[in-house]
Order: structure tokens, then C-alpha cells, then sequence
């Protein structure tokens, strides 16, 4: 008997990190448990992996199931394996993340599972490895950030300068200096000014801005590197 | 009884995708299987995760145990679970890939367990659904390569632009124009002449480059972008 051979049979979960932005903080979606173990405890969304369904199917159905979100592009990230990750039983969690504009999905979240928006730099101790599942998760976007720097799929169409930081510190887990932020984003390009303010968050107000595809295409998408080539 | 209560296991493997670059081609490392189903035919290095250890255990073990390849940086790729990807039994496979300069690990490869390295342009068909896992390790493989136009691991220390361009066709899998492959490639400033030339490939000879470390970092390194700001 040999590892070739010897088959061990083990439990298959998905565990998936949803991060939210609305429009001011980056916000991460719990849940509190409603069964055993830690029953009552915040976790992330998960559940098994049953005889008929694929990982990504799990997931997009235990998502749907438990917050009524439907259409999220999930993601995969990662596997967590430690043997001992599970108290109970040996079981191995396969994970994913996704980005959504909260304010497109609030009607959507269904009451019955106690699901919930906490901000992503304050939020409950969660249950078993999944603290280290959501730092993974940051971890990938804040990578994501760097390659795109501008995130479209959290973003409003348009948006302030001051929202967008919000954003960025949110993802870094940082405070940004406000002028050296506006200064190198500008300086990128890819965003274009109009012509009206919002006024909510001060008397002056903050002018909007919306994002340059044309320049994001050219500047940004390194995919094209090589294969412009040929 | 639901998905959160229902416990129905399975069995979880590893599967290695292993590149190799050997200063022309670019290729796959395969293994003929020794065991059932499918014995005699060629996969990629794989075995069932062990009660005792993690995924990450598991393939650089078993990457250690076919091949005798030790060191090399595996990197988590993604699960295949399709419910019906292993006619026998339930099996969900979490894949691995790795990019080594063949020279490098050449007195490495054991010939106990029959494992050889074919063109990646041209190899057997492989059981189950290891086609699809050197897919979707080919893709990724495209993506660092945007990302990182120049692929450190699988380069020697000093290059010919000839050895480049081979890398780079076996990567996407194209034949790419030798004048504006080297225009652009150089117009990256990523790239140091050497002084002398490599007089094995033509009677002209071509010349060494090495990289520029210090422009890749300043120009290829985006990840600094908006916590350069800080």
C-alpha cells in the first residue's frame, strides 16, 4: 500500500469570501452559523461538497442558497488542507472569492441566514482557518489592485477621488496620504473628470470622476504584450 | 439533511504540471503509470492526499517520490471536481505547476518511475481530464508571462534572443516574427548586451543578454504601485 494506491476517503467543502464596497468602505459578508459546530459563531459561507456537483457548483449554490446573491462571479482562490483545520473531521476546504458593488446586490440578500456586510478592517473573529482564508482572499486583491489598478467591478460608474481612496485604504488596510493618492492616480490617466460634484460628503464637494476605458486598455491590459507581437 | 449536515466523502489527489525550459523548447514532464486504472499510459505526477498531510505536502511529495526532483516551487493552480472526471471513484484533483530550467535538475530525475520530458507542443494523449489540467496550466503560464514578460525561473543566467523567442513560442503556443519580437523585447529596456556571443546556433553567432534586474523591478513590479503612495 502506497499513496498510489491507499485511498483515504475525506470531506470537500467551499468556503467563499465575498468583499463588498458601498461606495465608502470595503466590507466583507459574514454569516453566523445556525448549526454544529460553533453554532452561533461568524463564518464565511460554506458548506460540503455533495456526490453530483462540481466545487464551483457548490459554491455558486451555497451562495445563492444562503444570501439570495445569484450571477456573482466567483473566483476560485485556494485549497486549505492542514489536516487538523477541522476539529471534527478530516475535511478540506476549497475557496473563492468575489468583488461586487454592494448597492447592485442589497436587494438581493435574503434575511433567512442571518448574512451580513461588516467593514473589512473590523469584523468578528471567525471560526476554524476562515481568518486566514479573508487575509488569502486581501491578499489576492490587493494583487488584482496592482495589475488593475482601477477595480471596475467595485466601482459606480462614477465616482469621487475621496470614494475611491476609501476603496484603496480599505484593500491595503492602510491610510493613504490624500494628496500624493489623487496626484498618482491622476497621473495615470485613466480617469477622466466631469463636470459636477458630489456634494454629500462636504460643502465643497469633490468632483466626479468616471474611468477611461480607452486608456485602461492601452495602458493596463499587459495581456496584450506578447501577443501583439505576432 | 442538507449540504451544511450531509457528509458524504470522497478522495482528493494532487496533479503535477511541471514545465520545463531547455535553453530551445519549452516542455512537460509525464509519467508512464505503473498502477490502475489506465496503466501504461501517460499522465501527469499525481496520488491521493494522505490522512497526515496537506495538499502542498502531498505534491511535493509525490513530485520528490516520481521524479526524484526536490526544491522546485510548486504553485497551486486550481481543483478539478467534475463528479465524473474519475470513471472508478469520486476524486477531486488540486493541481500544481512549476516552471524549472531543465539543466538545472537534469542529474535530479529518477528513472524509477519512468518520467520523461516531451515537447509541450507535442505529447501523448493523457487519461482523464490531464489535458485540460496542462490547458489550463498553459494559460497561466501565458498570464505570468504578461505579467512578467521575462520568466526568471526558466531562463539561464545569460540568453540568446533565439532562446527567448523559442520560450516565448512555446508558451503561446505560436510562431512569432523574429524582427518584431526582438524590437519589442528590447524597446522593454529589460534586456543588458553582453559583450560576447553564443557561436552555437549559427555561424553569426547571437548575442548574450542577461536582465536587467533592476528596470524589471522599477517597470514590470506594478505591486508597488499604490503602496508607493503610502
Amino acid at each position: 500500500m502506497n499513496r498510489y494506491s491507499s485511498q483515504k476517503k475525506l470531506l470537500a467543502a467551499v468556503d467563499c469570501i465575498i468583499f463588498g464596497f458601498d461606495g465608502q468602505q470595503l466590507k466583507i459578508l459574514l454569516i453566523q452559523r445556525g448549526f454544529d459546530p460553533e453554532k452561533g459563531k461568524w463564518s464565511l459561507m460554506g458548506g460540503y461538497v455533495q456526490p453530483d456537483e462540481s466545487c464551483n457548483e457548490a459554491a455558486s449554490c451555497i451562495l445563492k442558497e444562503l444570501t439570495g446573491l445569484e450571477g456573482v462571479y466567483l473566483k476560485q482562490l485556494q485549497v486549505f488542507s492542514d489536516p487538523n483545520r477541522d476539529p471534527l473531521e478530516r475535511t478540506i476546504s476549497v475557496t473563492y472569492f468575489a468583488l461586487i458593488n454592494i448597492h447592485d446586490y442589497e436587494t438581493q440578500i435574503s434575511d433567512d441566514y442571518h448574512a451580513e456586510w461588516f467593514p473589512v478592517n473590523k469584523f468578528p473573529k471567525l471560526i476554524f482557518d476562515h481568518n486566514d482564508m479573508v487575509n488569502i482572499a486581501r491578499k489576492q486583491l490587493q494583487h488584482e489592485a496592482a495589475i488593475h489598478p482601477v477595480l471596475f467591478e467595485l466601482l459606480p460608474p462614477r465616482f469621487t477621488l475621496p470614494q475611491l481612496q476609501g476603496l484603496y485604504e480599505g484593500i491595503y488596510n492602510t491610510q493613504l496620504d490624500k494628496r500624493n493618492f489623487t496626484r498618482k492616480l491622476l497621473s495615470t490617466g485613466l480617469l477622466t473628470r466631469q463636470s459636477d460634484k458630489d456634494k454629500q460628503g462636504s460643502r465643497k464637494g469633490a468632483f466626479f470622476y468616471k474611468i477611461n476605458k480607452k486608456a485602461f486598455r492601452q495602458n493596463y491590459l499587459q495581456k496584450d504584450f506578447f501577443l501583439g507581437i505576432k
